[in-house]
Order: C-alpha cells, then structure tokens, then sequence
C-alpha cells in the first residue's frame, strides 16, 4: 500500500500555506507600514485571495482524498497531520460561501465602522451593524455544529480552542470565581500602605523602541527570522519563517510598549520554534489560541513580572530612559505587579484581568445560545463589571462593550482564551520549577534557558503533534488545573500560596 | 452586440492585478524588510504565485474570448485595453511551461552566485551559470519571434519597449555616437579648470533620509500613496495605488541617495497618476520602460541637475546636513554636473552614461542573434570601454562585464531603455519649455507645477491609451528624436547649443 492520497494533501496543504504566506505578509503590511491611500486595492487583493484560498479548501475532490488516506498506512506524524487536515477540511466545508461572503461584508462594515462609533460611545449606531454580525454567527455556528456535532457555541470555541467547551470553561471561571474575588481585595489592602513612585516621562519613541529591541534579544527573539514595527493595534503575524511583531509607544508610559513587546515575543517564539520540517502542514502549527496565549502570557506575566526578571529588565530601562529613581528595582517590581481594577480590559492587572474575560464569556455565549440579544448587552455589561469588580460604567459605551475589536469582527469563543492562557502559563511554570528547582537562582543570574528549553521541547516543538489535552498532560503530566494559577498568584501577591 | 466576452477579459485581468498587488508587495517587503531566514520561505510562496499567475493568464479559453472581444463594439479605451490585452496574452502562450521553468531556475542560480563572484570579480565561475541563462535566452527569443513575427532580439525587447527594434536603437544611437564623444572632450577641456568643493561628510543616515523624504515632497510625491524605504539595490515598486521606493545610503556621499531618490520619484509619480479609474487594467499601466525611464530621468537629470532645481534644493540640503561651503549654489551645480568616465554604469555622469549602453546593447544583440557567445564578452568588454570612453577594463571583471544584475536574470533588451529614456526625457522638456516659455523662473520661483501638469497630463494619465509612437507624436509634435537630448547636453554643459 502506498500513501498517495496522504501526499497528494500534504501537497495542497503546502500550496495553501504559500499562498497564507503572502496574506500574512501583506496584512501585516497593511497594519505596519500601508499608507492610507492603499487600502481600497490592498482590501480587495486579500479579498481574491480569500476568495481561492476558500475555493482551494473546499475542492470536492479533498473528501475522497482525505477518505482514501485514512486507510492508508501512516506514521504517528503523519496520522496526526491527518487529523489536523480533516478538523481543517471540515470546518471549511461546513459553511455555505454565501454565509462566508455575508459575514465578511458583515464584520468589516461593523469594525470599519466601531473605530469612529467608539470614539463617541455611539451605541445605537453600533448595535445597528453588531445585530447581523450576532445573527450571522448564530448561523456559523448551527453550520458547524451540524457538522461537528458540538453543541452551537462550543463549535464557534472548537475554530481556537479545539476539545475546549462551555461547559468546560464554565467549570474552570467557576473555580476562579470561588477564591479571585477575594485575593483581590486581599491584594488591595495590601498594597493600600504601599509607595509607589510613578516612573516620569515623557519616554522617547526611539528609546523605548531601542528597549524593546533589547528585551526581545534577552528572551530569545530571532531577529534573522522576525522583526519589530509599529502599529495602532499590537499583534504579532507574518509567518513562522517570518514572525512580525508589532508594539505601540506612548510617550507618557514605556511598561505599555515594553510589557507588550514581551507578550507578542512569547507568540513569536512559539511561531519562530514550530517544526521547522513540517512548516506548511497542519501539524506544524501552533496548538490552539488558548495554548498560544499560554505562550504570550507566560512571558509577560510569568517571566516579565518575576523580580528575578524585573531585575535583568531595570538595567535596560535605566541604560535607554535614563536612570530615575522609579527604576530601582524594587519600585519596579512593585509598579509591574500593581493592582488596580479598571475598565478597560487590555490594561488590565493580571489579578483583575479574568474578570473581563468572565464577564464577556458570560454574555456571547447567552448570544449564541439564543437566551439574549445584542440590545441586552449595556445592561449585562453594567451589572456584571460592578458585580465582578465592584466598577460603574452605566452610560459609558466607549470604555464598556465597546471598548474590544472582537465581536465586531465575529470573533465568537476567543475571549476564554486568554483566562485559559493565563492558567496554562501558570500550569507550565510549576512544571518548569519542579524540573529546575533552583530556577530563581538560574534567572537571577540572567540564564533563562531552562524556560526556553522547556517551553521548545513541550510545547513549541510539539505543534500540533496531540490533541491540547493530550499536549498538556505529557508537558505537565495533568490536565488543566486552576489550581497552579492560584499559587501562582497567591505567592507572587500575598507572599504564600495558601493551597 | 453586448460586450460579454470584453467584459469576461476585463474581470479576468483584474482578478490578475490583485494576484499581482500580494506578489509585489511581497517582493518590495523581500527587498526592504524581510530578515534573512525569511527568504527560504518568501522564494517558495512567490514561485507559487507565479505558476498561479501563469496558469490564469495562459487559461485557454482565453484566446477564444479575445477572438470574439475583437468582434465586440468597443469604445476607444476598451478597444485600446483589448490590443493591450492581446499583446500580454501572446507573449504568456507563446512560451511552453518547459522552458518558463528552466529560466527560472537558471537565472536564479546564475543571480544568486552573481551576488558573491562579483566581488572576487570571478568570470569563470560566472560563465558556468551565464552560459545556460543565454542559451535560454535565444530559445525564449525564437519562440517569442514565432509568435510576434518579429526578429528575435526585437522580440525581447518589445517585452520592455513595444515597437521598438534593434535596428531603430542602432539608427538612434549611431546619431549619438556621431556627436557625443566630441561632446564629452569639450566638456572635459572646459571642466578641467574648474574649481569644485566635494561636500564633506560624514552624512548620517537620519538626516540623508530626513533630506530625501524632503526632496520628494517638492517634488510632489503622494506619501499617502506610498512609502521611501531602504534596500541594497534602490528601486521602485509596490503597485500604482501604493508605490513603494527604496534608497540607499552611504554616509560619505550623500549625492547618491539624494539622486538616487529624486530618481526613483520620477518612476513613482507615474505609478501614481496612472490613470486610477481603470487601474487593474492593462490600457492603465505604464506605457514601455522607456518611458518610465523618461520620468525618473525627467526627475533626476532634467530636473534634479537644473540649476534652479539646484537651487530649491540646497537649502534642504543645508538644513538637513548642517551648512558647509560646498552647498552654495554654483558649487552644488557644479558638483551635480561634473563629467567624469569611469567603469561603473550606475555612478556615470549625464554624458557619459549612454556609452554604457551602447555597449551593452552591441553585446546582448550579438549575443542573441548567434554572432557571438557568452565567453567573447570580456574581450567585447574590454574594446568598448576602450573605444568608447578610453577607460582600460583588462581583468577587472567585478567593475567590467560583472557589475550589472540583469543578464544574470536573463533581463535582456532593456538596457537601451536607459538612454532612450534620457532621451525622451529631453524632449518631453523642450515641449514643456514650448508650452511655458518662462519655465526657469517659474521654477527658480518654487514654482513645478508647468512640468508636473505636462507629464501628467501627457504621459502619466495616458497610461497605454496609445503606441509608445503615438504618445510621443501626441506629447511632443514628432517620433523620438535625438536632436532635443543634443541640445540639452550641449547647453547645460557648454552653456549654449549648436544644433
């Protein structure tokens, strides 16, 4: 028997990934360094080639091949290549085009829109182009959970965050909730009798730039196969081959730029240490958006936000901002791990952040489901941020649900991620400790490999070798546990983990 | 009649200018951007396109729609659009996919071990690569021959310059070769005691580019249409609606990257001002490479080396630089205008540039028609700057028949579109002097509006509406002729004309 059909995919696969290639970079440009005039053409260049990157995934003739190579005979690799091109193969038939073109005209009308609508806190207008995008998604998801089987709102999750439920996330947010609220206030009182002196601006762009250029050298960014711009929304794409990272400089406050440069520098190591032999097959990519965030976070929050870190940061800072008294060490430390509840999501503390995970889990889910419409959105919002951090923003558009890009591009079941993400950092840095017992010592003294090493050869390495569950339990010998996330947070804010 | 099968061809090739939009973009960011282990990559996701783009454009129910198209009622420009048409489909068929592929391969290999035998200047492992790309050049010409009826070497430089042959160039630059040379001693004698300050650098990075982006906004660049980057070989690129220019820079010269910019502002404002309601069609692109050449060289040499343009620009220079007494005025010209023969084509002078050319194209015509083989080069080479500009080449392979990139990438029959670009150039500017007779004070005013409306109007949005022939009848009264570049040399560097 030989594994014809197998080869025949793995070559479409790879004629796909080229031609993602050539997306990834011209969004990326759009993003970094278009000019304003470019946008009509370069909208509809993406548009065609969406338009035959559809078409390529849905040729009739993947079904029989796919059909043919599940009885061929295939190694280990190449079987869990399969299963990675039929989740792909599957999801992308399970839509009508017609669907496909609604929502994209949809989606980009409501986000062309919000970026001005937000501005004002222009609600009404919103909602008017935020129904059909909910009411279309509501549809994707009956398409997909015709064709997966899920329930409707765990089809939408299963596109990020493959094996992942609500039900699930429901569990885990459950057990954040019976002990967050109150390390928090815990936190609060704590740090109500701590001084901390505000680091003093204005911080030049190219300075910062240059600080940021130098973190990611620490933390083990490519510089061969990757770079650093500009652009008004932080992200990081390109390709694996190719990572292209994005911060954003405020004048008045480096740790945004800095704190972010590090976050995107996880997703880009991730990319940049995919299988490198298999890049262009499913199997060569990342896990899922829960595990990639696990990635960005893990640096960010795990590593960034450790004193032993902080103390390899502090000279950097000082070297390119001029030294100031806010940038002793301690002073930093206590800044970087501030708590303070607020509203807008991606300023969030690490303490207050599931929070506004919570709460927008909460809400799209009771969308998808049907139990509640667009229009109940202000009000649930209202009530679940004074519930959850004790916040009022009645009336207050612009800095409550209209504050993220998300929904209005119809990105349904992507919000737990990032909680999820934040736990799996936590899960794997226990799993790295009990590996390197001495690891404060090691990063003290500026050796971070046990980290890097870790991290390649569990996660980064692995791709999508197993299933997230499966990938969990060999990295960490568990599956997800929130408890990891609590001693996390427990010993980095009060001292002590209490379980 | 309906125009049906029109109206298919169009939608066809403007699905091609979006394919093409993501190729470009991908190519400048190649050049501009991308770190080194991107190329691995990048190289494969551009070849997929380009199969991509070969198979739509050699799709074959597309010679029966331009059969029927011919037949349709068609307005001027659709009719004008469908020769344009015709012409891009006959050379995509007229070459097998066989051979299209071995080029490709060839001439990479061939230009990728250019890079480096360059700079041991080593001719015969050059050869080993050359040889091949020739040998596929005059497969290509013949098969380019069959289907245009044209002689070969004209057939691959109707690829660049429709219309126009071998034995035109030969007619046009035999004219040149009758006065030039004298031209040259004259000026020489006259140059030689003249008193020239050389600027004195180093001129740093920040400010040379600072000083760019200065020199393109007198000169009308849309930065909301396009961007200035740095790349080691300058170019322009992008697409019409988003040109994008590369520089670069050398900090003891900063004449160079201020030239070279002004240059490639030239190309970029044609690009510009196509005409943008019929972009994506092939009536829209620019004319040949002659012209485009015209208009860097419009920019460069008529514009940038006047000395009243000269004038606009010393005090940027000035600014940007910090002030020294070889930025007045009269030294500036004088630095801007000196003749000086030397090896390398690309750092010629005005006067001495189309000797470059000339032997150049007397290589690549022999070499394509059998009269000569790849090895006889260097001995060619060797003659001509001999003859030509009495320059000694023997053994300088790096500064002699190395130095250019285009016949290790099989470009052949595009160098004489260099110096007829110079001398369009020249003739566009005695029609512009025709149509405003106080030009110079016009632009000793600041004022450049007179030679942005006429190339606007008669030549960028003109687009391909008409033959290389007609626009120039149209634009300026008569064919190309070479008396305007006489007179212009003549009264710029012997401050009056003799002809």
């Amino acid at each position: 028997m030989t594994s014809a059909a197998y080869e025949e995919l793995a070559r479409h696969w790879s004629r796909l990934h080229r031609f993602n290639h050539l997306h990834s970079i011209a969004s990326w440009d759009r993003a970094a360094m278009m000019p304003a005039r470019g946008n009509e053409a370069r909208a509809e260049a993406l548009a065609e080639m969406d338009a035959l990157l559809h078409r390529l995934r849905t040729e009739p003739r993947l079904g029989g091949l796919i059909a043919r190579a599940e009885q061929e005979p295939l190694g280990d690799v190449e079987g869990a290549n399969l299963r990675e091109i039929r989740r792909s193969w599957l999801r992308s038939n399970a839509l009508p085009t017609r669907l496909v073109e609604e929502q994209s005209l949809a989606t980009s009308r409501c986000e062309h829109a919000w970026r001005t609508q937000r501005k004002t806190g222009d609600w009404a207008g919103f909602l008017v182009n935020l129904r059909p995008v909910f009411r279309l998604a509501r549809e994707e998801a009956k398409h997909l959970a015709d064709a997966t089987g899920l329930a409707p709102y765990d089809a939408l999750m299963d596109q990020h965050e493959p094996g992942m439920t609500g039900a699930e996330v429901q569990r885990l947010f459950g057990d954040l909730q019976s002990w967050l609220p109150a390390l928090v206030r815990s936190v609060r009182e704590r740090q109500a009798s701590e001084v901390v002196m505000a680091p003093r601006g204005p911080f030049p762009k190219a300075a910062q730039r240059a600080l940021s250029l130098e973190a990611m050298a620490l933390l083990g960014f490519d510089f061969e196969a990757g770079r650093l711009d500009e652009s008004a929304h932080p992200f990081s794409g390109g390709v694996p081959e190719d990572t292209r990272l994005t911060t954003r400089y405020r004048e008045d406050d480096f740790m945004q730029s800095l704190m972010g440069t590090i976050h995107e520098t996880g997703h880009a190591r991730y990319e940049q240490n995919l299988p490198r032999g298999l890049l262009g097959q499913p199997v060569a990519r990342a896990r899922s958006m829960a595990i990639h965030e696990s990635q960005s976070l893990a640096f960010e929050m795990q590593l960034g936000r450790d004193p032993a870190v902080v103390a390899l940061l502090a000279p950097l800072i000082a070297t390119h901002l001029g030294p100031q008294p806010a940038f002793d060490v301690p002073n930093l430390q206590r800044v970087a791990t501030r708590v303070e509840p607020g509203l807008i999501r991606v300023d969030a503390d690490e303490l207050s952040y599931p929070a506004h995970v919570i709460l927008r889990f909460g809400i799209e889910r009771r969308l998808i489901d049907g139990e509640i419409e667009a229009e109940d959105i202000p009000a649930l919002w209202d009530e679940g941020m004074a519930s959850l951090l004790d916040l009022d923003t009645r009336g207050n558009f612009a800095d409550g649900c209209m504050q993220d890009v998300h929904w209005s591009e119809g990105l349904i079941g992507y919000f737990p991620c990032y909680t999820l993400g934040a736990m799996y950092a936590a899960q794997w840095f226990a799993a790295i400790r009990r590996s390197t017992p001495d690891l404060d010592a090691r990063i003290a003294g500026g050796d971070l490999a046990p980290v890097f090493d870790w991290l390649r050869d569990h996660i980064w390495l692995q791709g999508s070798r197993w299933t997230t569950a499966e990938l969990a339990q060999r990295a960490s010998g568990e599956a997800l546990n929130p408890i990891h996330f609590r001693r996390h947070l427990e010993s980095r804010y009060l001292g002590q983990a209490t379980v």
